[in-house]
């Protein structure tokens, strides 16, 4: 390979070390990035350098800037602290909390890998989750709903997690399924027409 | 939307702007980095930082850190400047460079609009590179390749690059279609088989 001027290898590199960009992506952002002009760069590397600053609830392990440990939901009293959603990623909780309909708390476990073995730091997640449930909850929550996706892989998560959380609630979920709000039944699946049907109300 | 701390919301609304990042993919890379430690973010902040000591070159708007206005290639006394391959992007010329076949020097038009609208920038510098000829080339190059992608889309480019070049070279080429070298006949398309038969050698 022709060698790039070393500050542009150096953030192609990094760059490449982000999930779902591969390393040509990479290179052509860096490239693209050389052409901004020197303001945005400046702003950018101020943006990326200032992350430095945000915390992750001790709780749920989502994002906040708050004195305390705890993230607004966690450290909301109007929350339900007893029920509890997991979900695999903070845009899901995102998404699930933009709908304004949920009122307990979350916990996040991060990508659960397709291979069914948990990384080192998601063991240590979900044993300091276990300790929470332990500790302030009396050993079980009154509801653990899986949020994963409904999926083959979601459902091969929403296993592997069961597993481990099962003995620390009174009741599991899973989130609903059916037809999608705006979907159309000649498109629909058979797998959520079936689903549909079963749970109809 | 539910409010993101600040430093994240600007990470994301920034990575947004990049080429072929989406706004939902920004977001997961914005939390992604959170995730990261403080080392690694610094690092990070601080070669995007850097890249505000690029320079780009005057004559074929290739990356460089020379003490002039040329780049390595644009510099090199052994290159032939009357034999100019125009390229899209960098990486096509990188891609180009590395099979050290090729002793010319090049162009970077920049990606070329579907619109058949070139950017006010992108005739800016065909505006420069008619200039250099003109003054340092006596008013036409000996060759000028067009090294746009053989797809309907490079086909296009290179017509709309063609009108703005044509008066500025003796001789003007495109890229060799036929077989790739490690291709099967049996899964070649037509377009490709019928150039491999007509520039059979």
């Amino acid at each position: 390979m022709m060698k790039l001027p070393e500050p542009v290898q150096k953030v192609a590199d990094e760059l490449a070390e982000l999930p779902s960009i591969g390393p040509r992506q990479a290179v052509r952002l860096a490239f693209y990035l050389v052409g901004r002009d020197k303001g945005e760069l400046r702003d950018l590397a101020a943006a990326i350098d200032a992350l430095r600053g945000i915390k992750i609830c001790a709780r749920c392990y989502f994002i906040h800037q708050n004195d305390g440990a705890l993230c607004d939901v966690c450290a909301n009293p109007a929350r339900t602290q007893r029920i509890i959603m997991v979900v695999e990623k903070e845009t899901d909780y995102l998404s699930l909390e933009n709908t304004k309909k949920f009122t307990g708390c979350y916990f996040i476990t991060g990508p659960v890998p397709k291979t069914g073995f948990l990384e080192a730091w998601q063991k240590a997640r979900i044993a300091s989750f276990k300790k929470y449930i332990a500790e302030e909850l009396g050993g079980a929550a009154d509801e653990i709903i899986l949020g994963f996706n409904p999926t083959t892989l979601g459902d091969f998560q929403a296993g592997l997690i069961l597993k481990e959380l099962a003995p620390l609630a009174k009741k599991i979920s899973r989130l609903g399924r059916g037809l999608p709000t705006g979907g159309e039944i000649e498109f629909a699946d058979d797998e959520t027409l079936g689903s549909a049907l079963e749970r109809r109300s």
